[in-house]
C-alpha cells in the first residue's frame, strides 16, 4: 500500500527515517505595521501571540501567532526559553516579520504574491460556519477578495489582511459537496 | 492574565467565541512543475500527498501535503470525501498549485517573495538534528541559501525548493541558546 493517498508523478514512496520527526512549523509573511497586523490577526482571526523576538542589531521583530482555543493556553509555557522551543516545534505557527521603520515609510508596501510576479498564493483558515464567519468579517470591516457567493466556487471566501495578503476561508464539512463535480 | 504571552501594540485581549474553532490550515504556493516539486517535498522533506484535486475546467491541480510519520497514516481516511474534510480541517497543510502547462512554458517561473517586490518570506520545518538534516540535504543535492554555519545566525539553515521558495530549517531545542543574546 502506498504511503500517499492519491497518485501523481514525482511522489517518493520510501519514507526516509531521517524525516520522521520533521514538522511543518511556520509560514513567514513580512508586514508593514505590527499594530495594524496584530490587531487583525488577534481580533478578526482570534490568534494568540505566542512569542515576540526583537533583534535590536538587525532592527527587526518577529511575532509568532497561533490559533489556540482559550482552554488550550495551558499547553504553552510561561518560561521564555521553553516557549521558544514550543514556538519552533509545533505545527501551524504564523510568523510576522516587522522591519523597523516600515510603518512610517510611505515607500514600503508588501507584495501579496497574487499579482505579477506571482508566487505565494494565500494562507487558509478553517471555520465552523462560513456564512457566520463572513458576516462577522463584514461587520468588522474586513476587505473581501471574494465573498462566499461570488464567482464559481460558492461557499469559499477570500479576505485580505491589512498588508493585502489573501486568506482563504472555508468550512471543511461543506467542501466534499462543493468539490463534488470536480473530482 | 493576558491571553497573549508577550506584549505588543495592537493585541486584542478579548477572544471572540466566534473564533474558538478557527484552524490555521494551509499555506499555498504556486509551482511550475508538479513532478519536480512533489519529488522534493516527498523525498527531501518526507511529506505525504494527502489529497489531489484536479480542476479540469480551470486547468489546474491542487496537491495537499503534510508531515505524517508512517505510524500516523492511519489517522487519515481512505474515503475521498472524508479525506477532503480532513485535508481542510487540520493544521499545517502545504498546498501546491499547478497551473497546467507551466511545466513546459519557458516564460513561467514563480517569485520567492524575497527579491523585490518582497512579501511572503519562507516556510519553516523543525528537524531533530540540524547538522544531520543539512548533511543529508547536501547529499541529496539540495540548494542552500544559508548553511547552518554561514552568517550571523549559526545553527539555522535556509534551503530552496525547486521553484526557489525559501525553507528555514532549525532544531527547536537549540534555539534558546542561539537566540539568547537577542532576547
Amino acid at each position: 500500500m502506498s504511503r500517499h493517498f492519491d497518485q501523481a508523478q514525482g511522489l517518493t514512496e520510501e519514507h526516509d527515517p531521517a524525516t520522521h520527526e520533521f514538522v511543518f512549523n511556520q509560514t513567514m509573511l513580512r508586514i508593514k505595521d505590527p499594530e495594524r497586523a496584530l490587531k487583525f490577526y488577534t481580533s478578526v482571526l482570534g490568534m494568540t501571540l505566542i512569542k515576540r523576538l526583537d533583534f535590536d542589531e538587525m532592527k527587526f521583530t518577529l511575532y509568532f501567532l497561533a490559533c489556540i482555543p482559550p482552554e488550550r493556553l495551558i499547553d504553552w509555557s510561561n518560561d521564555d526559553n521553553q516557549r521558544i522551543v514550543q514556538t519552533f516545534s509545533r505545527p501551524a505557527m504564523l510568523e510576522l516579520t516587522h522591519n523597523w521603520g516600515d510603518e512610517s515609510d510611505d515607500s514600503v508596501s508588501y507584495h501579496s504574491g497574487n499579482e505579477q510576479p506571482k508566487g505565494f498564493g494565500h494562507i487558509g483558515f478553517a471555520v465552523p460556519h462560513i456564512d457566520d464567519a463572513c458576516e462577522r468579517f463584514e461587520s468588522l470591516g474586513v476587505e473581501f477578495k471574494k465573498k462566499p457567493n461570488d464567482g464559481g466556487m460558492k461557499g469559499i471566501a477570500f479576505i485580505k489582511d491589512p498588508d493585502g495578503y489573501w486568506i482563504e476561508i472555508f468550512t471543511p464539512d461543506r467542501l466534499p459537496d462543493l468539490l463534488g463535480g470536480r473530482l
